[in-house]
């Protein structure tokens, strides 16, 4: 069923599938017409993510079994990462890094934590083309004013485009598709594309159809709530789908298509995203053409576009900065907190203990029993929480910490490069 | 500082510095040895593991400040990976794989748990050649015959080929130095070196001169307690440098040596485990030989290596599974705890609450106050302490069963090769 005869175009799915059961609305219709439409559509590779249920996930393989016979769910965290890939072609090979910060685990109604979001990486054979496919879903962004999870969702970012730049360099062809929960200008958005090289398929499109302004998230969807989308018109655009090739492939959208809040034909809409399809073109280059460092053209790439990238970098090392300063301030509070519950508990046992040691004197409990009881009980739930918390706290500092060090390393690498150093290296080698 | 000029050997350190504050023995003393010969020795790549303290690194950091000015410190979980990287050469980007499975956090006097064990890549430039250099730190093996932690290791091991075969496709040269806590027939270190190509500096050596079958925990070590070593003779080979070439390098390693467990003129060791010094000699491929795909080395590997390694793959995913069975059991055996807790205190409310209910009886309490309020804090405490491995088991099995999708994803491919399609694809188009 493989296709191994040469592809030279290939049609890219992908989908924030709102899977959460019980909970998003008409879930199971839902699924079944994404199976539906997927089945007859044969993208030949499928994206999905926050299919939060391994059931879901086998629901949709059976149904595109005979569609898409390739397919990989990566599991992660407790409830699992939400990400699902279905192929047309063959998948070799897949690896999962997960995120070191997403989202605090108290903050249960975000959800975010328990997720274990992270980056799939699936290697697709295409025809003689072996493509790398993507997918992720970053943490949410609850609130664009005051938006807590900022730190988090740069360090997200920014292992995102560490993890692409070191993985891809083996592959023709580079595709991530997902839920960046980033709008086109924002910071993270700008770190990833800037630093992997990796093009907007809505930008780059030479043919679009859908939403205006390429929106994911749009006013029209009866599953959006007005409150979410308010502050932003006609809606927001967090949902893409990125792409590069190589110097042994070319790739270039040909077209782009989102849906529009709702179907023909159908009650609702696939989910409270929505969907982007691309169509991707890719022209293999000849050995000759071809030849060359993989790493040559990131460091052939012009002295503005590097200066430019050390001051996308500096914006993050600040932003890292600022989750630094939070996580110490937080792990302050909670070291203070349980000294206080320690401390009350060392009064109450010396109160309690004072008339037990005063032998000979009438030996009357000084508490009341229910009221003594409570009290250590609280003192020990507040010694146990801001222990953990405090642990807790501890990782998230060692990863803010380790990503601005490792900020620090590439500005440092990247200043070296605009003193022109390596790129005459570079030149040298290739001219050898 | 930078070396531009072309480098055709290199010397690799590796030790793993036993560096627990105030529990290792003579720890600042041997930090201060360390950092004397690690100045004077003049390595152009040293890989430390187990330097837990930050403060420690710090110090080496300044006393290598002249020796090697570039260095890196990987930071994770909540004591930190321990792992450190110092270089003569640029360090031109770093990236952090932290290991889905790592122990269990109840295990406190095992704490590898805490150490948030991981994989570090360092990118590092020698003058016209990039090597990636990888060093980790494996999960500790606390018995042999009972290894309770063996699927962990198989899981960290399999995620540790997984992470250099993604990152490595654009490097000249790998490198991969640490202690790997694996004998050199254990599966994971088969696993690992079948699968990545990688080439065992010990045995690859020209010239080899130190510990007998290159042993690096050895019974004359002074720190080294008997009871560790006793059922294995002389002593175990657990640190390893492992290193391959590139179709734009070759890479040999001309000699290789071990301390000996004492330090000539020194009243210790550095550590428990000895150090490794491997002396690797490049030679860069001229651009006619070196066309190619970075791929079409392991795709053209021989039949034979291929079903070998679907043998090994099929032994982890053996080893994987029993790993899904226990965490399932003591997933149950959680939940059973949790429930007979709910019960308990349930049955307790109950038994205090018909008294109250039963208005116009007499109100006695039907137990004494004390042990009331002791069951109560009892029956939360368990209830608390099974929620949280409820959480925690669940998430150890999705990585397992991750990691066992990801296995037979990889036999799958494995065994398309083996029916000789790949090949015959990548034959054509190197022909083409």
């Amino acid at each position: 069923m493989d296709h191994k005869d040469s592809v030279s175009s290939i049609r890219v799915f992908s989908l924030n599938c709102w899977g959460v059961r019980y909970l998003s609305k008409h879930c199971a219709e839902r699924y079944a017409m994404i199976a539906d439409m997927l089945h007859e559509e044969k993208h030949d590779v499928v994206l999905l993510q926050e299919v939060w249920s391994e059931k879901d996930y086998l629901f949709l393989k059976k149904k595109l079994a005979s569609s898409h016979i390739h397919s990989h769910y990566f599991k992660s965290g407790v409830i699992g990462s939400g990400l699902a890939i279905f192929s047309k072609h063959r998948i070799q090979d897949t690896l999962l890094f997960r995120y070191s910060l997403n989202g605090y685990p108290y903050m249960a109604h975000h959800g975010d934590w328990f997720g274990g979001k992270a980056v799939g990486l699936a290697v697709v054979n295409i025809g003689t083309l072996t493509a790398n496919f993507y997918l992720t879903h970053l943490h949410a962004e609850y609130s664009r004013e005051k938006d807590a999870y900022l730190p988090h969702r740069v360090v997200q970012a920014w292992e995102l485009q560490q993890f692409i730049r070191h993985t891809s360099a083996g592959a023709d062809a580079v595709v991530l598709g997902g839920d960046l929960n980033m709008h086109p200008q924002d910071l993270g958005n700008r770190l990833l594309t800037s630093y992997t090289g990796l093009r907007d398929a809505y930008t780059e499109a030479n043919h679009f159809e859908g939403c205006e302004d390429g929106l994911t998230l749009i006013l029209e969807n009866p599953f959006i709530s007005q409150k979410v989308i308010a502050p932003f018109e006609k809606g927001i655009r967090i949902d893409y789908i990125l792409f590069k090739g190589s110097c042994t492939a070319d790739i270039q959208c040909a077209s782009m298509y989102t849906t529009k809040g709702s179907i023909p034909g159908r009650p609702f809409p696939y989910s409270d995203h929505e969907a982007l399809t691309a169509e991707l073109h890719f022209d293999m280059l000849a050995p000759s053409e071809a030849y060359g460092d993989f790493r040559a053209r990131s460091c052939n790439c012009a002295e503005e576009e590097v200066a430019q990238l050390v001051d996308i970098l500096t914006e993050a090392r600040t932003e890292v900065k600022v989750g630094v300063h939070c996580a110490k301030r937080m792990r302050e509070t909670a070291t203070r907190t349980g000294v206080m519950g320690l401390a009350l508990l060392l009064l109450e046992l010396a109160i309690a203990a004072v008339p037990w040691l005063a032998l000979g004197t009438q030996q009357t409990f000084p508490f009341p029993l229910t009221s003594f009881y409570l009290l250590a009980a609280l003192c020990f739930a507040i010694l146990l929480c801001t222990s953990l918390l405090y642990v807790f706290y501890t990782m998230e500092l060692k990863s803010l910490q380790g990503t601005e060090d490792q900020m620090r390393l590439a500005v440092g690498a990247l200043q070296e490069k605009l003193r022109g150093f390596p790129v005459v290296e570079q030149q040298e080698r290739l001219g050898k």
